[in-house]
Protein backbone atom coordinates (compact mmCIF):
# COMPACT_ATOMS: atom_id res chain seq x y z
CA UNK A 1 0.00 0.00 0.00
CA UNK A 2 1.19 3.23 -1.19
CA UNK A 3 1.14 6.29 1.49
CA UNK A 4 -1.91 7.77 -0.45
CA UNK A 5 -3.60 4.81 -0.61
CA UNK A 6 -7.40 4.64 0.95
CA UNK A 7 -7.10 3.09 4.24
CA UNK A 8 -9.13 -0.02 4.11
CA UNK A 9 -11.80 -0.82 7.12
CA UNK A 10 -13.05 -3.65 8.52
CA UNK A 11 -15.74 -4.59 6.17
CA UNK A 12 -13.94 -4.32 3.39
CA UNK A 13 -11.99 -7.79 4.23
CA UNK A 14 -13.22 -10.91 3.09
CA UNK A 15 -11.89 -12.79 5.88
CA UNK A 16 -11.69 -12.12 9.53
CA UNK A 17 -9.29 -13.89 11.73
CA UNK A 18 -9.46 -13.52 15.61
CA UNK A 19 -6.36 -13.29 17.51
CA UNK A 20 -5.46 -13.15 21.03
CA UNK A 21 -2.60 -10.82 22.41
CA UNK A 22 0.30 -11.26 25.10
CA UNK A 23 1.42 -9.91 27.90
CA UNK A 24 4.71 -9.19 26.18
CA UNK A 25 3.42 -8.17 22.66
CA UNK A 26 3.81 -4.59 24.66
CA UNK A 27 6.93 -3.17 24.68
CA UNK A 28 7.96 -0.41 26.89
CA UNK A 29 6.26 1.90 25.62
CA UNK A 30 3.34 0.28 26.72
CA UNK A 31 1.66 -0.72 23.34
CA UNK A 32 2.42 -3.74 20.94
CA UNK A 33 5.46 -3.97 19.80
CA UNK A 34 5.98 -2.99 15.46
CA UNK A 35 7.09 -6.88 14.84
CA UNK A 36 4.55 -8.40 17.08
CA UNK A 37 2.44 -6.82 13.85
CA UNK A 38 3.72 -9.42 11.46
CA UNK A 39 3.52 -12.14 13.70
CA UNK A 40 -0.19 -11.58 13.52
CA UNK A 41 0.05 -11.79 9.69
CA UNK A 42 1.58 -14.62 9.95
CA UNK A 43 -0.54 -16.17 11.91
CA UNK A 44 -3.46 -14.86 9.99
CA UNK A 45 -2.58 -15.46 6.55
CA UNK A 46 -1.38 -19.44 7.16
CA UNK A 47 -4.08 -20.07 10.02
CA UNK A 48 -6.55 -19.19 7.59
CA UNK A 49 -4.38 -21.12 4.65
CA UNK A 50 -5.43 -24.32 6.80
CA UNK A 51 -8.89 -23.77 7.39
CA UNK A 52 -9.34 -22.89 3.97
CA UNK A 53 -7.35 -25.83 2.32
CA UNK A 54 -8.21 -28.46 4.96
CA UNK A 55 -4.85 -29.95 4.90
CA UNK A 56 -1.62 -29.47 7.33
CA UNK A 57 0.26 -26.92 4.61
CA UNK A 58 3.31 -27.69 6.46
CA UNK A 59 3.97 -31.12 4.61
CA UNK A 60 2.71 -30.37 0.84
CA UNK A 61 5.06 -30.57 -1.33
CA UNK A 62 4.97 -26.30 -1.91
CA UNK A 63 5.79 -24.27 0.49
CA UNK A 64 4.86 -20.77 1.23
CA UNK A 65 7.93 -18.98 1.82
CA UNK A 66 7.92 -15.13 2.42
CA UNK A 67 9.03 -13.21 -0.16
CA UNK A 68 8.04 -9.58 1.23
CA UNK A 69 6.51 -7.84 3.58
CA UNK A 70 5.41 -4.43 4.97
CA UNK A 71 3.18 -2.53 7.63
CA UNK A 72 1.66 0.81 8.26
CA UNK A 73 1.45 1.30 11.76
CA UNK A 74 -2.17 3.53 12.31
CA UNK A 75 -2.89 3.19 15.58
CA UNK A 76 -1.65 1.73 18.85
CA UNK A 77 -2.78 -1.82 19.66
CA UNK A 78 -2.32 -3.15 23.44
CA UNK A 79 -2.35 -6.56 25.54
CA UNK A 80 -5.29 -7.19 26.50
CA UNK A 81 -7.06 -6.18 24.06
CA UNK A 82 -8.24 -8.95 21.24
CA UNK A 83 -7.08 -8.52 17.62
CA UNK A 84 -8.76 -8.99 14.05
CA UNK A 85 -7.03 -9.74 11.17
CA UNK A 86 -8.89 -8.99 8.09
CA UNK A 87 -7.32 -10.75 4.59
CA UNK A 88 -8.18 -9.96 0.95
CA UNK A 89 -6.41 -10.81 -2.08
CA UNK A 90 -4.28 -8.48 -3.84
CA UNK A 91 -2.51 -10.32 -6.34
CA UNK A 92 -2.21 -13.90 -7.94
CA UNK A 93 0.72 -14.73 -9.62
CA UNK A 94 2.00 -17.91 -11.48
CA UNK A 95 3.89 -18.48 -8.47
CA UNK A 96 3.15 -15.79 -5.69
CA UNK A 97 0.36 -14.79 -3.45
CA UNK A 98 -0.04 -11.15 -2.19
CA UNK A 99 -2.31 -10.64 0.61
CA UNK A 100 -3.61 -7.20 1.94
CA UNK A 101 -3.84 -7.81 5.99
CA UNK A 102 -5.50 -5.53 8.30
CA UNK A 103 -5.45 -5.06 12.04
CA UNK A 104 -8.35 -3.74 13.83
CA UNK A 105 -8.16 -3.09 17.45
CA UNK A 106 -11.26 -5.27 19.49
CA UNK A 107 -14.29 -3.99 17.17
CA UNK A 108 -13.03 -0.97 15.92
CA UNK A 109 -13.99 -0.29 12.14
CA UNK A 110 -10.64 1.50 11.35
CA UNK A 111 -7.33 -0.50 11.10
CA UNK A 112 -4.40 -0.02 13.86
CA UNK A 113 -2.17 -1.64 10.93
CA UNK A 114 -2.33 -2.36 7.38
CA UNK A 115 0.39 -3.89 5.36
CA UNK A 116 1.20 -6.74 2.86
CA UNK A 117 2.50 -10.29 2.44
CA UNK A 118 3.94 -12.27 -0.21
CA UNK A 119 3.87 -15.82 -0.34
CA UNK A 120 6.12 -17.28 -3.12
CA UNK A 121 5.54 -21.06 -3.17
CA UNK A 122 8.91 -23.32 -3.23
CA UNK A 123 9.21 -27.13 -3.75
CA UNK A 124 9.91 -28.34 0.20
CA UNK A 125 12.98 -30.36 -0.62
CA UNK A 126 14.66 -28.08 -3.78
CA UNK A 127 13.24 -24.60 -2.31
CA UNK A 128 13.09 -23.54 -5.96
CA UNK A 129 9.82 -21.49 -7.05
CA UNK A 130 6.75 -23.64 -8.27
CA UNK A 131 3.23 -22.74 -9.30
CA UNK A 132 1.15 -22.28 -6.24
CA UNK A 133 -0.77 -25.36 -5.90
CA UNK A 134 -4.37 -25.95 -7.04
CA UNK A 135 -5.93 -26.53 -3.39
CA UNK A 136 -3.81 -23.29 -2.53
CA UNK A 137 -5.69 -21.39 -5.48
CA UNK A 138 -9.19 -22.74 -4.82
CA UNK A 139 -8.96 -21.68 -1.31
CA UNK A 140 -8.04 -18.03 -2.57
CA UNK A 141 -11.25 -17.60 -4.16
CA UNK A 142 -12.79 -17.09 -1.18
CA UNK A 143 -10.28 -13.99 -0.71
CA UNK A 144 -10.97 -11.79 -3.91
CA UNK A 145 -12.55 -8.95 -3.82
CA UNK A 146 -15.11 -7.75 -6.75
CA UNK A 147 -13.92 -4.55 -7.80
CA UNK A 148 -16.46 -3.87 -10.19
CA UNK B 1 4.98 -28.96 41.48
CA UNK B 2 7.27 -31.92 42.58
CA UNK B 3 7.25 -35.15 39.62
CA UNK B 4 5.30 -36.85 42.04
CA UNK B 5 2.45 -34.80 43.00
CA UNK B 6 -0.44 -35.72 40.68
CA UNK B 7 -1.17 -34.17 37.16
CA UNK B 8 -4.28 -31.66 37.62
CA UNK B 9 -6.77 -31.98 35.05
CA UNK B 10 -9.15 -29.38 33.47
CA UNK B 11 -11.74 -29.34 35.48
CA UNK B 12 -9.05 -29.09 38.63
CA UNK B 13 -8.57 -25.10 37.64
CA UNK B 14 -11.57 -22.79 38.75
CA UNK B 15 -10.74 -20.02 35.94
CA UNK B 16 -9.90 -20.79 32.31
CA UNK B 17 -8.27 -18.49 30.19
CA UNK B 18 -8.65 -18.48 26.12
CA UNK B 19 -5.70 -18.28 24.29
CA UNK B 20 -4.69 -18.67 20.38
CA UNK B 21 -1.15 -20.44 19.23
CA UNK B 22 0.60 -18.53 16.37
CA UNK B 23 2.56 -19.76 13.30
CA UNK B 24 5.65 -19.39 14.88
CA UNK B 25 5.38 -20.53 18.47
CA UNK B 26 6.08 -23.64 16.10
CA UNK B 27 10.08 -24.19 16.32
CA UNK B 28 11.92 -26.27 14.40
CA UNK B 29 10.56 -29.68 15.77
CA UNK B 30 7.01 -28.63 14.96
CA UNK B 31 5.95 -28.01 18.18
CA UNK B 32 5.30 -24.85 20.12
CA UNK B 33 8.75 -24.34 21.65
CA UNK B 34 8.94 -24.86 25.58
CA UNK B 35 9.66 -21.01 25.84
CA UNK B 36 6.12 -19.99 24.09
CA UNK B 37 4.39 -22.25 27.39
CA UNK B 38 5.77 -18.91 29.78
CA UNK B 39 4.71 -16.82 27.98
CA UNK B 40 1.08 -18.12 27.48
CA UNK B 41 1.53 -18.49 31.80
CA UNK B 42 2.15 -14.58 31.65
CA UNK B 43 -0.52 -14.16 29.90
CA UNK B 44 -2.63 -15.74 31.17
CA UNK B 45 -2.04 -14.53 34.83
CA UNK B 46 -1.96 -10.85 33.78
CA UNK B 47 -5.30 -11.08 31.29
CA UNK B 48 -6.90 -12.79 34.44
CA UNK B 49 -6.03 -10.18 36.90
CA UNK B 50 -6.92 -7.40 34.52
CA UNK B 51 -10.14 -8.29 34.35
CA UNK B 52 -10.47 -10.08 37.85
CA UNK B 53 -9.22 -6.96 39.16
CA UNK B 54 -10.89 -3.89 36.31
CA UNK B 55 -7.98 -2.12 36.52
CA UNK B 56 -4.88 -1.33 34.34
CA UNK B 57 -2.82 -3.40 36.92
CA UNK B 58 0.36 -1.90 35.20
CA UNK B 59 -0.84 1.64 36.33
CA UNK B 60 -1.29 0.16 40.11
CA UNK B 61 1.34 1.62 42.53
CA UNK B 62 2.54 -1.95 43.35
CA UNK B 63 3.00 -4.63 40.50
CA UNK B 64 3.69 -7.67 40.07
CA UNK B 65 7.34 -8.81 39.58
CA UNK B 66 7.90 -12.37 38.52
CA UNK B 67 9.86 -14.59 41.19
CA UNK B 68 10.25 -18.08 40.21
CA UNK B 69 8.70 -19.82 37.51
CA UNK B 70 8.57 -23.53 36.34
CA UNK B 71 6.83 -25.56 34.05
CA UNK B 72 7.05 -29.82 33.33
CA UNK B 73 6.46 -30.32 29.66
CA UNK B 74 3.92 -33.43 29.22
CA UNK B 75 2.86 -33.36 26.21
CA UNK B 76 3.10 -31.45 22.49
CA UNK B 77 1.15 -28.16 21.39
CA UNK B 78 0.79 -27.04 17.64
CA UNK B 79 0.13 -24.10 16.24
CA UNK B 80 -3.00 -24.10 14.65
CA UNK B 81 -4.69 -25.44 17.83
CA UNK B 82 -6.07 -23.18 20.41
CA UNK B 83 -4.98 -23.16 23.94
CA UNK B 84 -6.63 -23.30 27.04
CA UNK B 85 -4.97 -21.62 30.57
CA UNK B 86 -6.40 -23.13 33.56
CA UNK B 87 -5.45 -20.95 37.01
CA UNK B 88 -5.69 -22.23 40.05
CA UNK B 89 -3.85 -20.32 43.58
CA UNK B 90 -1.44 -22.49 45.07
CA UNK B 91 -0.49 -19.91 47.60
CA UNK B 92 -1.19 -16.64 49.39
CA UNK B 93 1.83 -14.68 51.21
CA UNK B 94 2.25 -11.37 52.07
CA UNK B 95 3.49 -10.13 49.76
CA UNK B 96 3.86 -13.16 47.05
CA UNK B 97 1.27 -15.00 44.86
CA UNK B 98 1.73 -18.69 43.80
CA UNK B 99 -0.16 -19.93 40.66
CA UNK B 100 -0.29 -22.87 39.05
CA UNK B 101 -1.04 -22.84 35.90
CA UNK B 102 -2.26 -25.77 33.18
CA UNK B 103 -2.13 -25.26 29.64
CA UNK B 104 -4.64 -27.58 28.01
CA UNK B 105 -4.46 -28.41 23.96
CA UNK B 106 -7.80 -27.05 22.42
CA UNK B 107 -10.42 -29.50 24.37
CA UNK B 108 -8.08 -31.92 26.26
CA UNK B 109 -8.94 -32.72 30.10
CA UNK B 110 -5.23 -33.80 30.44
CA UNK B 111 -2.51 -30.51 30.26
CA UNK B 112 -0.15 -30.33 27.64
CA UNK B 113 1.52 -28.07 30.77
CA UNK B 114 1.71 -27.93 34.17
CA UNK B 115 3.95 -25.23 35.93
CA UNK B 116 4.05 -22.67 39.04
CA UNK B 117 4.61 -18.69 38.68
CA UNK B 118 5.37 -16.58 41.72
CA UNK B 119 4.17 -12.51 41.62
CA UNK B 120 5.90 -10.67 44.14
CA UNK B 121 4.68 -7.23 44.87
CA UNK B 122 6.82 -3.92 44.71
CA UNK B 123 6.34 -0.39 44.62
CA UNK B 124 6.88 0.41 40.98
CA UNK B 125 9.10 3.28 41.91
CA UNK B 126 11.43 1.85 44.45
CA UNK B 127 11.05 -1.79 43.23
CA UNK B 128 11.18 -2.76 47.39
CA UNK B 129 9.00 -5.72 48.31
CA UNK B 130 5.15 -4.39 49.31
CA UNK B 131 1.99 -6.06 50.79
CA UNK B 132 0.04 -7.37 47.94
CA UNK B 133 -2.29 -4.96 46.89
CA UNK B 134 -5.99 -5.62 48.73
CA UNK B 135 -7.73 -5.34 45.11
CA UNK B 136 -5.51 -8.41 44.34
CA UNK B 137 -5.96 -10.32 47.26
CA UNK B 138 -9.77 -10.19 46.83
CA UNK B 139 -9.82 -11.08 43.51
CA UNK B 140 -7.71 -14.23 44.11
CA UNK B 141 -10.75 -15.46 46.53
CA UNK B 142 -11.99 -16.65 43.24
CA UNK B 143 -8.95 -18.90 42.01
CA UNK B 144 -8.76 -20.39 45.73
CA UNK B 145 -9.68 -24.14 45.37
CA UNK B 146 -10.86 -25.84 48.58
CA UNK B 147 -8.95 -29.03 49.52
CA UNK B 148 -11.62 -29.86 52.23
CA UNK C 1 13.21 -0.61 -1.26
CA UNK C 2 11.48 -1.57 -5.05
CA UNK C 3 11.57 -4.34 -6.17
CA UNK C 4 13.95 -2.99 -9.12
CA UNK C 5 16.61 -1.60 -6.51
CA UNK C 6 20.10 -2.41 -6.42
CA UNK C 7 20.33 -4.53 -3.68
CA UNK C 8 22.92 -3.01 -0.78
CA UNK C 9 26.39 -4.60 0.15
CA UNK C 10 27.86 -4.95 2.87
CA UNK C 11 29.75 -2.60 2.50
CA UNK C 12 27.56 0.05 1.84
CA UNK C 13 26.83 0.53 5.21
CA UNK C 14 28.60 3.05 7.15
CA UNK C 15 27.27 1.47 10.57
CA UNK C 16 27.17 -2.45 11.00
CA UNK C 17 25.63 -3.74 14.41
CA UNK C 18 26.02 -7.54 15.28
CA UNK C 19 23.55 -9.66 16.88
CA UNK C 20 23.15 -13.37 17.75
CA UNK C 21 20.49 -15.62 16.64
CA UNK C 22 17.96 -17.48 19.38
CA UNK C 23 17.44 -21.23 19.06
CA UNK C 24 13.40 -20.54 18.55
CA UNK C 25 13.82 -17.34 15.60
CA UNK C 26 13.94 -20.76 13.50
CA UNK C 27 10.29 -21.88 12.26
CA UNK C 28 8.96 -24.88 11.33
CA UNK C 29 10.72 -24.96 8.01
CA UNK C 30 13.76 -24.68 9.51
CA UNK C 31 15.29 -21.46 9.21
CA UNK C 32 14.72 -17.90 11.32
CA UNK C 33 11.04 -17.19 10.90
CA UNK C 34 10.14 -13.62 8.61
CA UNK C 35 9.17 -11.80 11.61
CA UNK C 36 12.20 -11.84 13.44
CA UNK C 37 13.94 -9.86 10.55
CA UNK C 38 11.42 -7.04 12.15
CA UNK C 39 13.29 -7.80 15.45
CA UNK C 40 16.59 -7.60 13.95
CA UNK C 41 15.81 -4.30 12.58
CA UNK C 42 14.19 -2.63 15.73
CA UNK C 43 17.05 -3.84 17.75
CA UNK C 44 19.78 -2.45 15.67
CA UNK C 45 18.13 1.00 14.85
CA UNK C 46 17.69 1.49 18.85
CA UNK C 47 20.48 -0.45 20.26
CA UNK C 48 22.42 1.98 17.56
CA UNK C 49 20.53 5.10 18.43
CA UNK C 50 21.27 4.75 22.61
CA UNK C 51 25.12 3.87 21.61
CA UNK C 52 25.52 7.32 19.30
CA UNK C 53 23.22 9.71 21.45
CA UNK C 54 24.63 8.51 24.40
CA UNK C 55 21.62 8.38 26.70
CA UNK C 56 19.19 6.28 27.00
CA UNK C 57 16.43 7.36 24.35
CA UNK C 58 13.32 5.51 26.23
CA UNK C 59 13.37 9.20 28.88
CA UNK C 60 14.21 11.68 26.04
CA UNK C 61 10.62 13.26 26.16
CA UNK C 62 10.64 12.74 22.36
CA UNK C 63 10.58 9.28 21.58
CA UNK C 64 10.72 7.31 18.05
CA UNK C 65 7.43 5.12 17.61
CA UNK C 66 7.54 3.19 13.88
CA UNK C 67 4.91 4.48 11.74
CA UNK C 68 5.90 2.30 8.85
CA UNK C 69 8.63 -0.80 8.16
CA UNK C 70 9.31 -3.01 5.23
CA UNK C 71 11.42 -5.93 3.94
CA UNK C 72 12.88 -7.87 0.99
CA UNK C 73 13.16 -11.65 1.78
CA UNK C 74 16.58 -12.40 -0.37
CA UNK C 75 18.00 -15.47 1.65
CA UNK C 76 17.32 -17.69 4.38
CA UNK C 77 19.73 -17.36 7.95
CA UNK C 78 19.30 -19.67 10.25
CA UNK C 79 20.40 -20.30 14.51
CA UNK C 80 22.96 -20.55 15.31
CA UNK C 81 24.38 -18.00 12.94
CA UNK C 82 25.36 -14.34 14.07
CA UNK C 83 23.74 -11.63 12.22
CA UNK C 84 25.12 -8.67 11.48
CA UNK C 85 22.70 -5.89 10.69
CA UNK C 86 23.83 -2.76 8.13
CA UNK C 87 22.22 0.80 8.60
CA UNK C 88 22.04 3.60 6.42
CA UNK C 89 20.23 7.06 6.64
CA UNK C 90 17.60 6.81 4.11
CA UNK C 91 15.48 9.88 4.37
CA UNK C 92 15.58 12.85 7.09
CA UNK C 93 12.60 14.57 7.17
CA UNK C 94 11.19 17.29 10.01
CA UNK C 95 9.77 14.40 12.39
CA UNK C 96 10.52 11.64 10.90
CA UNK C 97 13.82 9.15 9.85
CA UNK C 98 13.80 6.77 7.49
CA UNK C 99 16.42 4.08 8.10
CA UNK C 100 17.73 1.29 5.37
CA UNK C 101 18.74 -2.01 6.80
CA UNK C 102 20.01 -4.67 5.42
CA UNK C 103 20.87 -8.35 7.70
CA UNK C 104 24.02 -10.40 6.58
CA UNK C 105 24.37 -14.06 7.58
CA UNK C 106 28.31 -14.16 9.06
CA UNK C 107 30.86 -13.08 7.29
CA UNK C 108 28.27 -13.04 3.75
CA UNK C 109 28.36 -9.32 1.98
CA UNK C 110 25.00 -10.17 0.12
CA UNK C 111 22.09 -9.83 2.54
CA UNK C 112 19.36 -12.26 3.37
CA UNK C 113 17.34 -8.86 3.66
CA UNK C 114 16.95 -5.74 2.92
CA UNK C 115 14.16 -3.58 4.66
CA UNK C 116 13.37 0.46 6.13
CA UNK C 117 12.18 1.33 8.80
CA UNK C 118 10.43 4.62 9.92
CA UNK C 119 10.69 6.22 13.28
CA UNK C 120 8.52 9.15 13.60
CA UNK C 121 9.23 11.32 17.06
CA UNK C 122 6.10 12.42 19.47
CA UNK C 123 5.95 13.68 22.48
CA UNK C 124 6.46 10.65 25.05
CA UNK C 125 3.20 11.79 27.08
CA UNK C 126 0.51 13.39 24.02
CA UNK C 127 2.28 11.16 21.29
CA UNK C 128 1.79 14.35 19.27
CA UNK C 129 4.63 14.56 16.23
CA UNK C 130 7.13 16.80 17.14
CA UNK C 131 10.99 17.90 15.26
CA UNK C 132 13.25 15.18 15.19
CA UNK C 133 15.49 15.61 18.51
CA UNK C 134 19.09 17.88 17.71
CA UNK C 135 20.65 14.85 19.62
CA UNK C 136 19.04 11.99 17.01
CA UNK C 137 19.64 14.74 14.13
CA UNK C 138 23.38 14.52 15.03
CA UNK C 139 23.84 11.10 15.54
CA UNK C 140 22.32 10.55 12.04
CA UNK C 141 25.31 12.34 10.60
CA UNK C 142 27.17 9.47 10.86
CA UNK C 143 24.46 7.28 8.91
CA UNK C 144 24.61 9.57 5.99
CA UNK C 145 26.13 7.75 2.83
CA UNK C 146 27.62 10.83 -0.10
CA UNK C 147 26.02 9.59 -3.37
CA UNK C 148 27.97 12.03 -5.16
CA UNK D 1 17.61 -25.35 42.23
CA UNK D 2 15.81 -24.49 45.98
CA UNK D 3 14.67 -21.16 47.19
CA UNK D 4 17.72 -22.39 49.95
CA UNK D 5 20.71 -23.31 47.57
CA UNK D 6 23.28 -21.67 47.53
CA UNK D 7 23.13 -19.01 44.13
CA UNK D 8 26.12 -19.45 42.07
CA UNK D 9 28.45 -17.09 40.74
CA UNK D 10 30.04 -16.65 37.28
CA UNK D 11 33.16 -18.44 37.76
CA UNK D 12 31.24 -21.55 38.82
CA UNK D 13 29.93 -22.26 35.48
CA UNK D 14 33.03 -24.27 33.60
CA UNK D 15 31.38 -22.43 29.99
CA UNK D 16 29.80 -19.30 29.22
CA UNK D 17 27.53 -18.14 26.07
CA UNK D 18 27.17 -14.67 25.06
CA UNK D 19 23.75 -13.36 23.83
CA UNK D 20 22.71 -10.36 22.40
CA UNK D 21 19.12 -8.23 24.18
CA UNK D 22 16.68 -7.29 21.93
CA UNK D 23 14.90 -3.97 22.17
CA UNK D 24 11.33 -5.63 21.96
CA UNK D 25 12.77 -8.55 25.15
CA UNK D 26 12.03 -5.26 27.55
CA UNK D 27 8.34 -5.25 28.74
CA UNK D 28 6.65 -2.65 29.72
CA UNK D 29 7.87 -2.37 33.39
CA UNK D 30 11.01 -1.58 31.14
CA UNK D 31 12.62 -4.90 31.81
CA UNK D 32 13.19 -7.75 30.14
CA UNK D 33 10.20 -9.87 30.55
CA UNK D 34 10.62 -13.47 32.39
CA UNK D 35 9.58 -15.32 28.98
CA UNK D 36 12.89 -14.13 27.75
CA UNK D 37 14.91 -15.87 30.17
CA UNK D 38 13.86 -19.21 29.18
CA UNK D 39 14.35 -18.44 25.46
CA UNK D 40 18.33 -17.46 26.90
CA UNK D 41 18.77 -21.00 28.70
CA UNK D 42 17.12 -22.75 25.24
CA UNK D 43 20.11 -20.82 23.17
CA UNK D 44 22.62 -21.31 25.48
CA UNK D 45 22.29 -25.08 25.77
CA UNK D 46 21.58 -25.83 22.05
CA UNK D 47 24.12 -23.31 21.08
CA UNK D 48 26.57 -25.03 23.17
CA UNK D 49 25.33 -28.04 21.92
CA UNK D 50 26.14 -27.73 18.50
CA UNK D 51 29.15 -26.39 18.67
CA UNK D 52 30.23 -28.68 21.01
CA UNK D 53 29.36 -32.35 19.06
CA UNK D 54 29.81 -30.46 16.40
CA UNK D 55 27.40 -31.26 14.08
CA UNK D 56 23.45 -30.36 13.38
CA UNK D 57 21.85 -31.82 16.12
CA UNK D 58 18.38 -31.02 14.60
CA UNK D 59 19.55 -33.58 11.95
CA UNK D 60 20.66 -36.28 14.21
CA UNK D 61 18.38 -39.71 14.55
CA UNK D 62 17.67 -38.77 18.67
CA UNK D 63 16.53 -35.19 19.63
CA UNK D 64 16.51 -33.31 22.48
CA UNK D 65 13.22 -32.48 23.99
CA UNK D 66 12.87 -30.05 27.03
CA UNK D 67 10.69 -32.00 30.01
CA UNK D 68 11.25 -29.74 32.61
CA UNK D 69 12.60 -26.13 33.00
CA UNK D 70 12.09 -23.52 35.74
CA UNK D 71 13.90 -20.35 36.88
CA UNK D 72 14.74 -17.88 40.15
CA UNK D 73 14.79 -14.34 38.99
CA UNK D 74 17.29 -12.53 41.22
CA UNK D 75 17.62 -9.06 39.46
CA UNK D 76 16.91 -7.42 36.25
CA UNK D 77 18.34 -7.22 32.79
CA UNK D 78 17.52 -4.70 30.26
CA UNK D 79 18.60 -3.97 26.54
CA UNK D 80 20.65 -2.85 25.55
CA UNK D 81 23.49 -4.66 27.93
CA UNK D 82 24.85 -8.21 26.52
CA UNK D 83 23.89 -11.03 28.70
CA UNK D 84 26.00 -14.31 29.39
CA UNK D 85 24.95 -17.69 29.86
CA UNK D 86 26.55 -19.75 31.98
CA UNK D 87 26.32 -23.50 32.04
CA UNK D 88 27.59 -26.81 34.13
CA UNK D 89 25.59 -30.04 33.99
CA UNK D 90 23.63 -31.10 36.75
CA UNK D 91 22.33 -34.39 35.94
CA UNK D 92 23.12 -36.81 33.65
CA UNK D 93 20.54 -39.69 33.21
CA UNK D 94 20.39 -42.83 30.80
CA UNK D 95 18.20 -40.45 28.69
CA UNK D 96 17.78 -37.17 30.61
CA UNK D 97 20.59 -34.55 31.02
CA UNK D 98 19.69 -31.75 33.32
CA UNK D 99 21.88 -27.97 32.72
CA UNK D 100 21.67 -25.66 35.44
CA UNK D 101 22.55 -22.18 33.76
CA UNK D 102 23.22 -18.76 35.15
CA UNK D 103 22.32 -15.71 33.69
CA UNK D 104 24.39 -12.51 33.84
CA UNK D 105 24.20 -8.92 32.82
CA UNK D 106 26.87 -7.77 31.05
CA UNK D 107 30.07 -8.12 33.86
CA UNK D 108 28.75 -9.32 36.45
CA UNK D 109 29.82 -12.29 38.54
CA UNK D 110 26.26 -12.21 40.52
CA UNK D 111 23.33 -14.19 38.38
CA UNK D 112 20.34 -12.11 37.20
CA UNK D 113 18.80 -15.70 36.96
CA UNK D 114 19.50 -18.92 37.79
CA UNK D 115 17.44 -22.18 36.42
CA UNK D 116 17.23 -25.49 35.42
CA UNK D 117 16.88 -26.86 31.64
CA UNK D 118 16.05 -30.64 31.38
CA UNK D 119 16.24 -32.73 28.20
CA UNK D 120 14.93 -35.85 27.30
CA UNK D 121 16.36 -37.34 24.04
CA UNK D 122 13.51 -38.97 22.02
CA UNK D 123 13.69 -40.93 18.89
CA UNK D 124 13.23 -38.16 16.25
CA UNK D 125 10.19 -40.09 14.25
CA UNK D 126 8.62 -41.87 16.94
CA UNK D 127 9.38 -39.31 19.83
CA UNK D 128 9.92 -42.09 22.22
CA UNK D 129 12.72 -41.60 24.72
CA UNK D 130 16.03 -42.98 23.95
CA UNK D 131 19.66 -43.49 25.30
CA UNK D 132 21.43 -39.90 25.57
CA UNK D 133 23.63 -40.06 22.35
CA UNK D 134 27.36 -40.48 22.82
CA UNK D 135 28.44 -37.73 21.12
CA UNK D 136 26.36 -35.81 23.35
CA UNK D 137 27.44 -37.38 26.24
CA UNK D 138 30.94 -37.06 25.24
CA UNK D 139 30.23 -33.42 25.37
CA UNK D 140 28.65 -33.06 28.51
CA UNK D 141 32.11 -34.24 30.20
CA UNK D 142 33.57 -30.10 29.55
CA UNK D 143 30.58 -29.18 31.80
CA UNK D 144 31.23 -31.13 34.32
CA UNK D 145 32.04 -29.90 37.75
CA UNK D 146 34.29 -31.65 40.09
CA UNK D 147 32.44 -31.58 43.49
CA UNK D 148 35.30 -32.98 45.62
Amino acid sequence: MGAQDPVPRRDDFPVLRHLTTRWADNDVYGHVNNVVYYAYFDTAVNGWLMDAVGTDIRLLPAIGVVAESGCRFLAPLSFPDPVTAGLRLRRLGSSSVTYQIGLFRANDSEPAGVGHFVHVYVDSRTRRPVPVPPAIRDALTSLQVSTA
